[in-house]
């Protein structure tokens, strides 16, 4: 039985989130599918960046820090955070971005577990995050080693030894998503920690960190949670776990008392010890516009629809570009897989660039992978189905090769 | 002879840089002595500000990394800032946080300079700086040694087991200026390298880096440089060095291809490297609209007139607060001095906040500084003339008193 667009049509209408799209400002003749890059415009956010512009920086000028609590913003926006994660309003800072907050972590890990000298992660894992990792071990010398195993042998690699494992929750390839509870169980029960990438998870789906037992995390805030781009990234830290976690980026907003000035760093109590510098007033701004587009909005109906929209685009390619030479390479159903589908093709880059073309963002990742978030507080049904009828199009009529070598020239 | 308020006047007519204060919106109700902290709004800021958000993130979105070069802002800002520095253009780049930055270089520079292991600084450095060497020291164990000494024994503390002296090349409280020149030398003699921190001398004074044999430096994007609240901070590494150099936090924007999405961390070949996460736009567009507020500046008219301000200033206090109490705590000449004043008084708290009261606005650094920044772009000689006549009135009076135990009790 094929899908319809009326199908899509009606689905729309029967969207328990479909009155979300209006907080968004997405353009008309986009059909954007890469919410999981960038998160779209958020309606309030020109409004409160021109303010913050002209009135608290232009007017209050130094006096906002008080005035206009510039100072409360990094703990403000991680208490809009802490429920999107399951997890409690003191667990969850806004600072820097997830890669130095991914250094922050997991060198307090290491230092917490020591004499355990190993941190464990994936192969294939996004690249800063182990990009990251194997800059702390150079800096570290021989103190620490990580080891890079494949997904299905991260498991086995958990034994007394390891200090750290460090995951991406959903993969930002694959869109997999690892089993959190069961990871962090086998962990806990040889004596490591877990530190869970959220940067495609945060938004996307459910999560539920302090009852599946996660003791750290960070995520990204220009995806899912629409800060804008290179908006400031979020880190959680288990409540039990604070007292004992030590980061060197031991700036001076982390200092217990950053104003007396003292030459000597004596960190915070609870989570505020994992800041650094000043806070990115711009940027944390903007993310506070994007975290309301969340008001709400119950976690399990954006998890829901996350599944329902992926399992549309991969049952509309199955019944429409059956012949067109795509693998799926995300897991087909949505409960183990994120917001986003990845499809291969031996000419994905210009299979790509044909859709962008013609209106529908997606993006490409090397060296085949075609890959559409659907960020669910603002895509609907219906753009699902009309990006899947402009990539049938495209394919049944070959027109990216059209594209082909003119595309090839322009990008080497 | 005394200083009248039209000499002043006659002083803001004549001086060369008077054109540039039209580049800023400045309140008309306030005399805003406190740019050293945040720099005032630049008038190109809001109109670009809102253009970034609605035009670039709002409709052209994730294809403004490209279309809009959000790829090359740190690059496109790195060389902005090197003119106003005495650096190349591939020298400077512009990431993170200061105190983020400080960490890369500080950990890159022992990491070059091994076996060497001992960091020098100065005891009543900029909090922030020495935080930051402490959790670097922290972190690596015995294999650094961090010495805190005063600025008197700084000379003789440099010797053959120094890998760096990190050092603000200005004093946040003092206003006192480092000889740079001198001290690079003198590092450089025993085999050590120096890291400048410039947040309180970019844009305040005369930078002579490559000439001044500067190894590396950091600086803030929110003071002098009017990037606006928490704006992004910058780096400099001399060319020469910058092969050499590995700094820890190796994010993807430091790859030397980072949309290779390879496993393996490899170092851009220039001062890319520096760079960690993405780079947070917001802030990076409106930190380009204040450094644009330095086009077709000479350097050196912002240093005589920082210095000429200044001068001013304390001829004023001396002429009509000599009986008042203030112990002037920075040098009383110009050219040993940033763009700022210091005084000292029992009562400095109150006396600022009486002063902020009559809208002037200046801070307070604990236990007992006052302290007023003269920007050079857009404060006048009016202004200062103006400022100390408010402050006279108010040691005069005595007016402060009136709010002392009201204002103790709130900040209490």
């Amino acid at each position: 039985m094929t899908i319809s667009r009326e199908d899509c049509l009606a689905r729309d209408v029967a969207d328990p989130l479909a009155f979300a799209r209006a907080r968004f400002i997405v353009p008309h003749d986009l059909i954007y599918l890469d919410g999981n890059s960038l998160g779209a415009l958020p309606a309030t956010a020109p409004a409160r960046l021109a303010d913050v512009v002209s009135r608290e920086w232009g007017e209050d000028l130094i006096r906002s820090w008080n005035k206009n609590d510039w100072i409360g913003l990094p703990a403000r926006l991680g208490a809009r955070i802490a429920p999107l994660i399951g997890a409690g309003a003191n667990e969850v800072i806004v600072a820097d971005s997830t890669s130095v907050n991914l250094f922050k972590l997991a060198a307090a890990a290491v230092r917490a577990r020591a004499p355990r000298r190993v941190i464990v992660s994936e192969i294939g894992n996004f690249p800063t995050d182990l990009y990251v990792l194997q800059g702390l071990e150079d800096l570290l010398g021989g103190a620490i080693e990580l080891r890079m195993v494949p997904r299905c042998a991260l498991m086995d690699a958990l034994d007394d030894s390891v200090a750290l494992i460090a995951l991406t929750h959903i993969h930002y390839k694959t869109g997999e998503i690892h089993d959190m509870a069961a990871i962090d169980d086998r962990a806990h029960a040889v004596g490591a920690l877990v530190l869970w990438d959220l940067s495609h998870s945060a938004g996307a789906v459910e999560l539920h960190l302090d009852r599946d037992g996660a003791d750290l995390a960070i995520g990204c805030g220009y995806k899912y949670l629409n800060g804008g781009p290179g908006a400031p990234a979020f880190l959680f830290v288990a409540r039990a776990l604070q007292p004992e976690l030590h980061q060197p980026l031991s700036g001076w907003m982390g200092h217990d008392a950053p104003f007396d000035f003292s030459d000597r760093y004596r960190p915070a109590e609870g989570i505020a010890r994992h800041l650094c510098g000043t806070p990115v007033v711009l940027g944390m701004a903007a993310l506070e516009e994007g975290l309301k587009t969340f008001d709400g909005i119950r976690m399990g109906d954006i998890e829901s629809k996350s599944a329902a929209l992926g399992d549309l685009f991969l049952s509309l390619v199955a019944e429409r570009c059956s012949d067109a030479g795509f693998i799926v390479s995300c897991p087909p159903s949505g409960e183990r897989r994120g917001s986003q589908v990845a499809l291969r093709h031996p000419e994905g880059y210009a299979i790509m660039q044909a859709l962008i073309a013609s209106g529908v963002i997606g993006d490409f990742r090397a060296p085949d992978v075609i890959r559409f978030g659907f960020a669910p507080l603002y895509t609907r049904y219906v753009d699902v189905w009309d990006a899947n009828h402009r990539l049938a199009e495209i394919v049944a009529q070959r027109t990216w090769q059209q594209d082909r070598f003119r595309i090839r020239a322009a990008v080497t």
